[in-house]
């Protein structure tokens, strides 16, 4: 993975790049997750998100539990070189383990963060076991 | 600044948090920065978005020199509480230190990074001195 587009990318001193997901066709910022250079390849060749779970230390090919991959359109850089702006296709309508369109469901009213998107689908019917995905 | 809703955030063990700003009516991403407690505390108050310049390591009022400002519409919170989503009217149309509308105009084309948005504004005239907003 000599590529030199993936040396062009500043990555953190974990070998990292921040990811915004965006659904191409109605422009919703769907989540936010990082990227090695592993990850990075993958989701350039197989034109299927594939990020890097830091929580899990290991390669997290998106929907590979729940079935809701997302589909590259387009693939972003910065102006500094230093984050991924993925746009998408998002299979199923849903991108958040909670079973939500979108992870940015908390809306901050007055001094209150407030739930404002639906869950579209019982996270335990997603994954069975109710696990992140 | 004990409010509970900046409690609830998961900040990074430097303080900060990730923000992602979108414009609210293309739904255009403009940017990608961080906050820290006092920045988004300043950004609810103010109504207009600050950040924490890393590089600078001080509080960056979006705008302070290039007047170009971002009045917050709605702010959001993802499924993690460690992400913001901050949906803006960009002043100027010019969210880029570049002169362009967003920070994400290089489109990954084959294994090439291309520029595909203008520079709306030369940076020279924006800030006199050509330095980072």
């Amino acid at each position: 993975m000599s590529e030199q587009w993936l040396d062009d990318i500043k990555w953190t001193a974990d070998g990292l790049v921040p990811v915004i997901a965006q659904e191409a066709d109605s422009g919703d910022v769907l989540m936010f997750a990082w990227m090695n250079r592993e990850a990075l390849h993958l989701t350039a060749q197989t034109g299927h998100a594939v990020y890097w779970s830091r929580s899990r230390a290991r390669l997290w090919h998106k929907g590979e539990e729940s079935g809701h991959q997302q589909v590259v359109t387009d693939m972003r850089l910065d102006c500094d070189n230093d984050v991924i702006l993925l746009r998408v296709k998002q299979i199923g309508n849903i991108a958040c383990h909670t079973g939500r369109h979108s992870c940015f469901f908390q809306r901050l009213e007055g001094t209150t963060w407030h739930t404002v998107e639906p869950v579209l689908k019982d996270p335990d019917s997603i994954y069975g076991n109710g696990k992140h995905p």
